[in-house]
């Protein structure tokens, strides 16, 4: 498996409590910890938004099965061509984890079709985060109720379509609950949404945090050969080159 | 539209808290905020577990579109010819509604096919009613939230199959959350689940409430012809009757 | 209830066949069936692409409760400006029905974040039209199967996300099939595509095809203040205007 | 993975077709192709009606990672005490794979809780089984469509709970369709529903089928501690033991 982790590093570079937090980057210390979990089983690379075409160029992503995707305060730099980059592999296969404030991402909100909105709430709220689908591969393991001592707040309603499976479930201490983990589908591609990860608390250092986005990166995973659809008129075309069915072989 | 309010009616007799709370019982009370709202639209009767047949005969089932479900205590005492011929009646497209600690009835639980356990707390929890489905007509016209001052827990994880849709989720001041508002349909008939309601809170007084339970008559109220399937061999029978389709009309 | 059936009219302009089988237009056949069987419960109005904005005004869409949308060969021709209107009253709670090769307009894409791409061959198929959902709204009265002696064929695998109701799967003399009733929620508004519906055959003539398009717009309708999202940033905007729930009330 | 396929064997003993096409039994047939397929991965092994307890003692069941059901004229004669140990085992999270005529087993029908009933007709139809979930671990490999020559027909309306996946929808000759494919989860196990498999038809041999089945018995294989939950009252009883969560973690 080959997975890349893309960080915004923005807070990270102007922010004093984030570079105390994460003294490598978000994507740093997501990707390290998905590289002590899954091991030999995976190649983890990183990539930011200041590197050239943002570090998703049309190669890197043909050779990436499993993005994960940490943006907030600069949604709008992202450059509208990488965006549909990004989408033509998802539709193609390519995995698909946003994470966090990524629900306002231009990736996220042209896969979801709807405004992608949310409640929150900067109050250091106590996050219980409760698995609803203990069949979930997502879920293996996944003490219940993961504890996060303080998080930023997200409740609901948010404004995406209904998931696929519900994994998870959060709780905050004002009493907001909010759909935290969901999956969906989109062509061939997997995504999995999780809410836990603001910049201002150390999230992602947290044990059982790392293991949810491990076990998402091997459920995101596909060994599928990747035909990525190509764009013309408006749209993203057909992947699915022979669109009438031979039916020769009934006769 | 011809609704029927089940009560078990336990509690109002034994328990001088809740006859306090309720004073025409629990059924009493929830028929009484139905007919309030659904006026000329609808007649409202109750019935209780000590009736004879449970007040469920199949005459009074065949002329039932909805029928709503209050128990907690002695779920054990209803007879299994009744529970078989309301799921019959259901399967056939009657409408059904259940409340609060009916999870654990034996109707419920033959429709789910899983325990229907979950997780539950004593201890005067405010409850917060998130809609989630905001386009859902259960969830017309509600408050977002609907605030219970006091509540009995139910947490999560309540084992029932993924519902058809997700209505409404509710968080304790404990940090739990639930899945408190959830349809399913069932062969012809539409069943609602909806867990606020313990008796030793005043729950059904509450004009919120009173709404949600009046949306879900209307929501699980079909005009349909009543094709009862029989009962033979281990099943419930088959009530499309043609079970092969005549094809010549396309010749 | 405010109906709005948009057309492209472009078939009917150019093409024999067509202007033999839709004298009044598609639009207009589907428009006059809509108001024979939703009689004074609605008024219903037609719009076309050649009209200026293409008869869909920011004040059309205002009053507008239920949008039904047929194109085929000009999608490309919809104003991007247009798309993003109706989108954003979609999101705000304006019903949308899309027909047949809609499955390519716009608004439809954007909607779903997929390719939308299906199987297709025109060969006179009969198509049949199976109901799934019994219990859904849409498919009350409709015959088991609707019967079209001729159509288009749409097969799947079609790229749309899983939707919130599968409510008929169609078969056709190929043997292919298609899910091609299925409803979506996005935002606060309710969405359904119905893929029968090719231009060079008679479907909207038929009864059970007006059946369900009327079902189909009753279920989309909603009685609810339109609160239109604004477009900001790169996304259409929360229109959860509050997004911090006042806790206050809760001392 | 320990893999048990239990097959009725009836039709095996008695009919002299199904004899010539399932020399080593149904179950046998379907074991092999597992085998061949699963390779170390699993152990398979087989079981039959007359067995002693249907040769599904609770030993044999807790050492059980993935069952496959085949069952079709002597549903009645599997004894309900072994009905509810699979369904406890289910519960607490053991695969179950219901091929067929299992529909109408006693198992299945407890789990789903409907009719389960369906149309048919035997009459060599050809039957396409057409892939709508391309992202699915199930359809992973499967050739669009899998084409048997031959097999009964079973059609829609499947009186059976909405699946959380729809996998396969088959197509018939005769114009019929199918939800062929569909997956449940219920307590802690998952189910996979898969209808191709009638006695009289050599479909068990078909590679594309036996892919199918390898896929599913990955998919509904965990590795989870099993807790099977006890019968008490008129219930199987939580197994989810510690019902209130110990929030002391958060003062």
């Amino acid at each position: 498996m080959r997975v890349l982790v893309w960080g915004e590093n923005h807070h990270e570079k102007y922010d004093a409590r984030v570079q105390e937090i994460y003294p490598e980057g978000m994507h740093g210390t997501i990707a390290r910890g998905l590289t002590e979990r899954l091991g030999a089983d995976a190649t983890v690379e990183t990539a930011t938004l200041d590197e050239p075409e943002h570090g998703l160029s049309e190669e890197r992503l043909a050779r990436t099965d499993v993005l994960l995707w940490w943006g907030h305060l600069r949604h709008d730099a992202v450059d509208d061509a990488v965006v549909e980059r990004v989408h033509r592999h998802v539709l193609a296969g390519m995995g698909l984890i946003v994470l966090h404030s990524g629900h306002f991402s231009k990736i996220f909100i042209r896969l979801m079709g709807t405004t992608c909105s949310l409640r929150w709430r900067q109050g250091d709220d106590r996050e219980l985060v409760w698995t609803v689908a203990p069949t979930h591969p997502i879920a293996a393991g996944v003490p219940q109720p993961i504890v996060l001592a303080a998080q930023e707040m997200y409740g609901e309603h948010f404004d995406v379509p209904v998931p696929d499976d519900l994994v998870f479930v959060s709780g905050f201490s004002g009493g907001e609950v909010f759909r935290s983990g969901m999956t969906y589908s989109r062509g061939h591609g997997r995504i999995f949404y999780f809410s836990p990860g603001d910049q201002d608390y150390p999230v992602y250092h947290d044990a059982a945090i790392q293991l949810v986005l491990a076990n998402a990166v091997r459920w995101a995973f596909q060994q599928r050969e990747r035909v990525v659809p190509r764009i013309a008129m408006h749209r993203v075309n057909d992947f699915d080159t022979p669109r009438e069915w031979d039916g020769s072989v009934l006769t």
